[in-house]
């Protein structure tokens, strides 16, 4: 069969492989100094947006990725209440730190101001907690905004980042995870996406090195699917100051009061099961 | 970008999805009289088998549905001995079967011997245990040989089937379940391949009901990733004649002597972990 311009594709070179998704029209298009935003329509994800062509999120599947970024790691910390997102402009990441209940702030930290206005506009249903006077927004480099954040001044650092190519990549080095440890409080939890555990290996594993060099005494990885991005099977990477990375708050998990299509208890300890080859590779 | 000839394309229909594999060239075609065999060699792959233009397997990722289409299932039996696999040509589900010292036969049931002859060639690996003196070979029709078998003469019947279309489709059926039930001894355990949680839930929903209709009081799914079916996420479902469906010999598979590179005794486990949005879907 043809896949046309009637249908998105994203192209993975390092896989070898591509994902399309079957087009309605595309609605929106903008160049911001950073990037090439995108938004549109498709016949089964509902609206998509890319930035310089690559999927960041669509309808149907944002909420397996977005609730894995953030549940486990507030649910790992022992008392979360100041929690800081770098990256996540479209909000969900945002969103779903704010469904509990006793976060006292969430500091925004997206360099791009477009993505968010942007995302305000067509997915607004992740941007329905923007005006939370818990939320706090920074339009500005997460990398400086962290390395100049006193010391222990948060206890989750949320890393919702595009791949680690051009601007992102800095979100990836060991100085940057570094500003992390330093800026957090002494049971301080960062997690951060960290792509397809069949095609980003080397990435995962480099993840791993950086933050055990920048301090983290514990670093533990959670799996998920996530149809849209590159082998539809993702990854986020969670460090720990002290708490055991693979400990969680599990009654405190299991009795949480906000809903979750795809989080639940069982769901957070099943995420960290790893299959054989990846437990190989690591060690 | 151009998805064209020099990509292996399978379009989902019902998921407005369609997935591609760089390919390097097309090796091989056998129009049987059941469907189309198609064999590639594919950039980053391996080899792919389609069938009437569907991504059967490849090299890179079968590992995952074939562990995982066998090893719980066994391991949740009491005492495997009698396994009976319908489907699963290309032998890669023999193959893992076979790689419990314990069991004493693995019927292979298979409709269109062209697919096992043809895997023999282009998968050598997954076919060699074909001459195990455990294994059967029967090219026959998978449903007639379930009807026609001795009651309680099996202990596993583990379906590897093609999607729920043509020939396969009686495969979905209660009365093929009943079939099942019938042949299996008093521990028996169903297992079949049961697509995707996010692409077809209410294919997953009637092959419950069907298999509590057959008599089985227990069934039970396992998710698993698998990069080159459609949504990249895929499901196994399990029902048992006594045993509970959540319950299997943990010891024995922690201690298991044999290597996997997907299954393991944590990933067993968590693979029962369903997400929110599916058990809602079931309840």
């Amino acid at each position: 069969m043809a896949i046309d311009n009637s249908w998105y594709t994203e192209e993975c070179p390092e896989g070898g492989s591509a994902f399309s998704m079957k087009l309605k029209e595309k609605v929106y298009e903008e160049q911001t100094p950073y990037q090439l935003i995108e938004i549109y329509e498709t016949e089964f994800f509902g609206t998509l947006m890319t930035l310089d062509g690559l999927v960041m999120l669509t309808d149907r599947d944002n909420f397996i990725y977005h609730e894995m970024l953030v549940h486990p790691a507030l649910f790992t910390h022992p008392q979360p209440r100041r929690v800081v997102v770098i990256g996540g402009g479209d909000c969900g990441t945002l969103r779903e730190a704010l469904r509990h209940p006793d976060l006292h702030t969430v500091e925004m930290v997206e360099i791009d101001e477009r993505v968010t206005r942007v995302a305000e506009r067509f997915f607004p249903e992740l941007c329905e907690t923007n005006n939370d006077s818990r939320a706090r927004f920074h339009f500005t480099d997460g990398i400086k905004w962290v390395a100049d954040a006193a010391p222990e001044s948060c206890d989750v650092i949320i890393v919702d980042s595009t791949d680690p190519v051009g601007p992102a990549a800095g979100l990836y080095s060991q100085a940057f995870y570094a500003s992390c440890f330093t800026a957090l409080g002494a049971h301080g939890v960062l997690v951060a996406q960290s792509e397809s555990p069949l095609y980003h290996l080397d990435l995962i594993k480099n993840m791993r090195s950086a933050m055990a060099a920048a301090g983290f005494p514990e670093v533990a990885h959670l799996h998920f699917p996530q149809c849209t991005y590159p082998s539809g099977w993702w990854t986020a990477t969670l460090a720990c100051k002290k708490t055991p990375a693979t400990g969680y708050r599990e009654h405190a998990a299991a009795q949480k009061t906000f809903p979750t299509r795809y989080y639940n208890h069982s769901i957070h300890k099943a995420a960290m099961a790893a299959p054989t080859f990846f437990l190989e590779a690591l060690s």
